[in-house]
């Protein structure tokens, strides 16, 4: 069935829920006014229901391919690409003088949301370069930025993140890969990486590697890692693509979905390499991108639940099973239940991205330092809810279909399957919930308890005109903070981590109950209330029992011995 | 890894959880002692260790086809189905006069579930005709009772289910299969029939089709159903497959999952069939089927889980990957709390499975009605959270592997794919709520009501000894309680209906802490305590959240109209 672009769900999620007007008012995005961001996403949903839509299934029949060492691409896929290059949707949020369009991230968010819904393993390769964009903004001399970044938002270059090897995943300092300094002050890079999404592609001139690796004598673990730009093609005088790097990739790995989008092995024999930022900097750098690609992830679980949700509910219109007044299954208790609850766990993980998205332009427009930590906060529950949201909705999406969702013809299994990696590549959930315990928690909870004390105004207030729904949302934002402030008061983290992806999942509910009840105040008479009560009563209370789990504490997990669990 | 079977948990689960000396102790089932159940479970453990899950992978890889009209199946699965054939294990539970084992259902699911974690495509098979060898002996002739049931224990031969057409799934009343009266007393059965799991193979001598279809003149819906006996040859005098019946497997689905079982769309053109029961009577003898076939595809659920579990607890065990006391990532908090809800739901969705399949014993040794109606009661939930629990248990499977889990070589995502179905087939899991909450509660809850006062019983006398852990299972069953009163009450059964997976869910997650419970008060010191430990305290208190939503109504829900969900 065709991808509808969700304009409406946008417009009114920025102007009622996620306070976009702020954002709107500052000097920096002062351009952005309602009008244009409207105009920008009907454009930009144009393309992703004519062109990108079209092209989900396509990658998933015929997987890219490495031919003789040259990738071949997906049928339609450079047409693709090409047509999100045109549109000028990588360099959205790139800086004006690199030729981007300096829009904020809350509308790039958006973009790339209705992008991975029409068309998730196509998306990836804009989202990794924006991911480059992003950190070379931020750390790469001037003249690298002059090169690359024009070719990398026009989408004539694209961009790759390569941080992982086999024996150093989630444990980033780990890596061996090893940079050495060359007389020209270029560097060789030598190494293997893998899981590198879109290491190559057959539509653009140059790919553009960023690696992390060790410089000679380099400390242990992430303080001795270096980041080096290695492009597959060296620039020659006039910055065009020159003479090939000493890189390739190796072989192609065969996943349980995302077919379309390549995951290489790359291999860097001595590959001329460009550091960007300082020498054992590299995970300053990395984290600009990767931050942004956490945001950029989460999107992609809410774009694979938008579009499963629409798969499934066109399914569940038409198809005619049993007696129900419209003759077709959407009337069946069951199938209107599990449809409303995708839609009203779409809207609230859209909300929390949007959020996220939000408070990075705050934090950007502003310098304001509760802004920025506003967005690290969201950025992991963002994460891990919007992927989470994500793989239950398309799986939730196959169970709509009955034995059909299990036939790969229907597509509903498609959304499964690729939806799948989102909740484990950019940082696995676990991963996304330790940071938001620790890390983000290092403030004391301090940026944790503003949000919760906005919560509960809101909440407060509402309470005089929508008691049933503002109650609710009030007590369960009670109880997460002194879940909050139990976490914060455990010095033995492990009391935390075990405990942790519990936690996220209930931030999450709460957020989502508090950005449904601003749906609800916003249009009191509209759909969107309605779903809000289903939300706030059906949905909201699973917070309960995760809090409970998020504060039992490691001592009866740990109990058990590795051995008790072989036994 | 290679697949280790479960037998001391089998073993300690019948001594000490699930009652099975009452069974044993019963004249129908006096033989079934503890050590010959033990042999017994060993000798099948054995067989599904060497034989069977060796054939898991290459199922996926190459699966079934269909060559010019013959069925084809994957590599090595003839000789798995000699073995399981030739060990008795299809006619564990058949009369013996039929040359069955007359062993209790409960022994039968243990080795079923074996089976489907080492190799689910391949056991779909034999689970197969073990509905069909209960649905003849409990309804068909003795003329066919005595030609087909040998040759169908032996594995000879093999049974199917053909029940769906393409506007007839979870409404079977909707089917217009034809048969008419031939002039010899069989039948001409004329339809095409969808979703027949192993409609054919290539290692039975002949292949025995229980097909649903409508005489001339029979009423509307399922009271119009009548159930035939159509083999693929017809027995000739000396009761061997003689010529070809006019039937035919017209092609294959391609599924996400479950490659090597062959779902297949069969074509019948005035086949030759034997009428089995009364006529119109096809429903009373397909509900015999599909109760054995709902534990039996819960169990398939349980097999998965214990699959995927085994399988990421030995790459947790060998992963490196960070600093932790082991340097394996076991011993990483959130890794460690994966595992251990993995074991700790494999545990509480067998011991349903279990309980469930005792008290179908109980009613046949004993004929009292109690025991049917507990049957009754734990087949929906049984069959919906077994396979819950098993999507569950390899989605965290997959996320264990990290990155590595969505590579197809590591074996983590086959589980996933797999897995996916057993929520669907058999009655989705929303079917499975509906009947709990309606058929299933037509006795004012009764049958429910008996099960929570044996619940509470064990409680209160536990809280002596384990108070901390009595507590909660005794209020989440009061909870429970009046959760089921409220939903007894309800005369609109949308009421009930929109709340039904929630408060399924809920059952079972008290069922578990019931038997979690047994579990410690049966070893206090051992490793199932302090697993039940965990479960108590992590993972029951979710019951609170799912009662809340099971209790709130139809009101909100309807308020969105379809219109909503589309806008």
């Amino acid at each position: 069935m065709p991808y509808r672009a969700p304009i409406s769900d946008y417009e009114f999620l920025l102007r009622n829920v996620v306070g976009f007007d702020q954002v709107a008012e500052t000097e920096t995005f002062a351009d952005a006014t309602a009008d244009v961001v409207s105009a920008i996403l009907t454009e930009a949903g144009k393309m992703c229901e004519e062109v990108l839509a079209p092209l989900q299934r396509p990658g998933d029949l015929e997987p890219a391919r490495l031919e003789n060492g040259v990738m071949r691409t997906s049928p339609g896929y450079a047409g693709g690409w090409k047509a999100i290059a045109e549109g000028g949707w990588i360099g959205m949020s790139g800086d004006p003088e690199y030729g981007g369009m300096g829009l904020p991230m809350t509308v790039t968010s958006a973009v790339n949301e209705m992008m991975s819904a029409a068309c998730l393993s196509l998306q990836l390769a804009p989202l990794m370069s924006q991911g480059q964009i992003e950190a070379l903004a931020h750390h790469a001399s001037e003249a690298i930025k002059a090169l690359y970044l024009p070719n990398l938002m026009s989408g004539a270059w694209a961009g790759t993140m390569n941080l992982t090897e086999p024996q150093a995943g989630s444990d980033v300092g780990a890596l061996t890969s090893k940079a050495e300094a060359n007389s020209d002050g270029t560097y060789a890079v030598t190494g293997q990486k893998i899981f590198i999404s879109w290491g190559d592609n057959d539509f653009c001139e140059n790919i553009c590697h960023l690696v992390l690796a060790r410089l000679p004598d380099a400390a242990a673990g992430t303080k001795g890692i270096s980041l080096f730009l290695v492009p597959k093609y060296l620039p020659d005088e006039n910055g065009n693509p020159g003479a090939a790097n000493d890189l390739k990739v190796v072989s192609l790995e065969h996943k349980m979905g995302l077919h379309g989008s390549p995951t290489c092995v790359m291999q860097y024999d001595g590959a001329t390499g460009w550091l960007v930022g300082k020498e054992n900097g590299g995970m300053a750098a990395m984290f600009t991108m990767m931050n942004n690609a956490r945001l950029g992830v989460g999107g992609q679980g809410v774009g694979s639940a938008e579009g499963a949700y629409q798969h499934a509910l066109a399914y569940a219109l038409e198809r005619k099973q049993g007696k129900t007044e419209s003759g077709t299954i959407i009337d069946h208790a069951d199938v209107r239940r599990m449809l409303t609850e995708m839609r009203a766990d779409v809207f609230a993980a859209r909300a929390i991205m949007l959020a996220n998205a939000a408070a990075i332009d705050m934090a950007q427009a502003t310098g304001d330092a509760d802004w920025a930590a506003r967005a690290a906060l969201l950025t992991p529950i963002g994460k891990a809810f919007g992927t989470q949201t994500g793989m239950r909705v398309a799986e939730t999406g196959v169970q709509v279909h009955g034995g059909m969702g299990y036939i790969e013809e229907t597509g509903a299994a498609q959304y499964y399957r690729d939806a799948r990696v989102t909740a484990i590549y950019e940082g696995t959930n676990g991963i996304q919930a330790m940071d938001l315990v620790a890390r983000k928690m290092m403030d004391g909870g301090e940026a944790a308890s503003r949000l919760l004390d906005e919560i509960e105004d809101q909440a407060e207030k509402a309470r005089a005109t929508m008691p049933d729904l503002a109650g609710p949302v009030w007590e369960a934002t009670e109880t997460l903070r002194e879940a909050t402030e139990w976490l914060v008061s455990q010095g033995d983290m492990n009391n935390r981590f075990v405990g942790a992806v519990a936690y996220l999942h209930a931030f999450a509910r709460v957020l989502g109950g508090h950005y449904h009840l601003s749906a609800a105040l916003a249009e009191p008479d509209g759909a969107r209330a309605k779903l809000a009560r289903y939300y706030i009563n059906a949905l909201l209370p699973e917070h309960a029992g995760l809090l409970v789990q998020a504060q039992n504490g490691a001592d009866d997990l740990f109990a058990l011995t590795a051995d008790d669990l072989v036994a």
